[in-house]
């Protein structure tokens, strides 16, 4: 559960509005799941909205409605909240919410909606008496304001980091000679669980030896041994919010070629997290990273990006990467998206051999006022396990 | 990762080029994560496929190279397979690999390409010289072929299915008085890890005493207690197939209304199996469990769908729905979609009493050429725990 009173849901409907206002639009249909939560705490898995002036439409079906019930008659109400229960199909449905409210040009979000459920809408309506309104993409709209967290975001985070800091320094204890990857990602996801996050927020890596150099590697069967090197890779959802975080360590006493490894891609984090600050570019930030390893040589074992934003999603803006970067995140992100105040985003740089294994050190960060705040809180002294 | 063959993914490309052929497409775009997998063995979360009459053009990112590389060594290597490593974004890089084949219709699957990439590519071709291919939208074109299960994939959801049921019948010794819904989920999980699955196909519902009146409840704080009775309803991954199951069980003694509802609900579950043969209608099985819960007077207690398929998705055809019922997926299915040998899915009724409860018992099931398999096998005798 999302912790948003109802007087920060109400300051976010304001920001939609103005900004459907600047797109001259009447009203906007809200089709993405985390926009959704974040304009109203339904944490349902399915259902549709329509923010008009002063409505929001909300669009689900009978097994939600006792949830969402409940959560109208809490502190976290959603304000000018109107129900309707899906009756035949959820676009049926949403076809005549649109078609009771006599808007002229209807928003809609083109980077979730189908062109399946776009035709049907737009069949609906160019059948109408031409009092139908006209479907206008948008982009971003409301992703836009929730790049930068408002306060019970920032406490919510805040909060989700500190337990998950902890859960790392157990994290620290499962690693032994012998033991499987796949053993230890299990005990890492109950740790997880048990340090009181909702689930994992996405499928926890733990990448030993050679397999390190996999950056996106799925724990197997692989029993750690001396000298490996073991990149954790891990997160948690906490009331609907992501953080993430990321240790190597190696087993017994690391070799020099490791140590020199580490120390560089540790400097890259440093480096990319002094340069943190509001008004700087977020290539700047991947750049400090990225400059760095390439002086030490490890410029092209470096091949995504720097960090991600983190908040109702595990992914999201801002992406601190290279201009039009390879990810396929890195579509998504404004191109030159300086850094403001309220953003929360990863920084994570690595170095991958193949053959060799691989470094990755990730922590999370805030932008304040006038700096940085690195709201994980766990060494990066290189371990030995 | 799953098990298909070379051969098995041969088959499968035949089957899409057949059905491309009679949508005289030259090519077909495929975005959806779970066809790339049917198609590809490719586990990887991003990716695109361009099938031709002699190739799989095969998009993804430096993460995942070594990974496909590994893939393409094994006994389950993608046949025809070319490939081409995201260079800029994956949406350029695509536009330049459709741009290399000279294609005059290209098919693209319109419930996954967003508005946004739409409008990317349409915009790429026309710009060109009049030679970029015509984009022709298309309905579950790949998900027709993946409703039937080869033998490969009836092999595994066989496994699955007998893991799962080891699962529950441990599940029903964690059952007990003064134990939070949270407690028991966290304690499913792993379970359903600790038994081979990859990870729970889905949140994992606890639901208990009046909360059991919500078909989609999160588990809670709230602490099991005499007379309770509790929804049980979780699945797993394995090799990347889902499967799912449920059990409603009384904390002590059940008392006799829930032995009256829990037999009204049984019963509707025998006789939507009874019902499962080739050339049924999918709505023929529903008919059946709706039909006798509404001769008990529980008719408006069951208010989502008997069941759905189980596969690469979680949630996927064949939709066992009244005809354009309720639920998100439903407008997915065929309308007139007749069960043939081969399908797999849930059948699960329920009844659902706002205030006192509810009672959901679920098992899944395969068609086979003459009637019916079940392939979860659990007790359905109303446990007192």
């Amino acid at each position: 559960m999302p912790r948003a009173s109802s007087a920060t849901l109400r300051r976010r409907h304001q920001l939609v509005r103005d900004a459907a206002a600047r797109h001259q639009l009447d009203a906007l249909v809200v089709t993405t799941r985390s926009n959704i939560l974040y304009l109203t705490n339904f944490t349902g898995s399915a259902a549709a909205v329509v923010v008009t002036p002063d409505k929001v439409h909300f669009i689900t079906d009978f097994r939600y409605v006792t949830a969402l019930d409940t959560l109208q008659k809490s502190p976290q109400a959603c304000p000018d909240l109107e129900l309707s229960v899906v009756d035949g199909t959820y676009d049926a449905t949403l076809i005549r919410v649109i078609g009771s409210l006599g808007v002229g040009r209807l928003g809609f979000e083109a980077s979730n909606l189908t062109v399946s459920r776009h035709a049907l809408l737009a069949a609906a309506f160019s059948d109408a008496t031409g009092t139908g309104p006209a479907l206008i993409p948008t982009e971003q709209l409301v992703e836009r304001i929730r790049v930068r967290k408002d306060e019970d975001e920032i406490v919510t985070l805040r909060q989700a980091a500190e337990l998950l800091s902890e859960v790392a320094r157990g994290v620290f204890e499962e690693i032994s000679q012998g033991r499987t990857e796949r053993d230890i990602a299990l005990a890492i996801d109950n740790r997880i669980r048990r340090a009181g996050f909702e689930r994992p927020a996405f499928d926890t890596i733990v990448a030993s030896g050679p397999r390190a150099a996999l950056p996106h590697a799925t724990p197997g069967e692989r029993r750690l041994s001396e000298n490996d090197l073991v990149v954790l890779d891990f997160g948690g959802v906490y009331d609907s919010y992501c953080v993430d975080l990321t240790r190597t360590v190696s087993v017994g006493r690391a070799g020099e070629r490791v140590r020199e490894v580490y120390a560089a891609v540790l400097e890259a984090h440093d480096r990319a997290i002094r340069t943190v600050q509001p008004g700087r570019s977020r290539f700047a930030v991947d750049a400090a990273a990225r400059d760095w390893l390439t002086t030490c040589g490890l410029g092209a074992a470096f091949g995504h990006g720097t960090g991600h934003g983190l908040g109702l999603d595990i992914h999201e803006d801002p992406r601190i990467t290279r201009p039009a970067a390879g990810a396929p995140g890195d579509d998504a992100g404004d191109a030159d998206q300086a850094l403001t105040s309220g953003m929360v985003f990863t920084i994570e740089p690595g170095a991958y051999l193949p053959g060799w294994g691989g470094v990755r050190i990730e922590d999370d960060v805030l932008v304040t006022e006038h700096g940085v705040d690195v709201l994980t809180s766990v060494t990066t002294d290189l371990l030995e396990l």
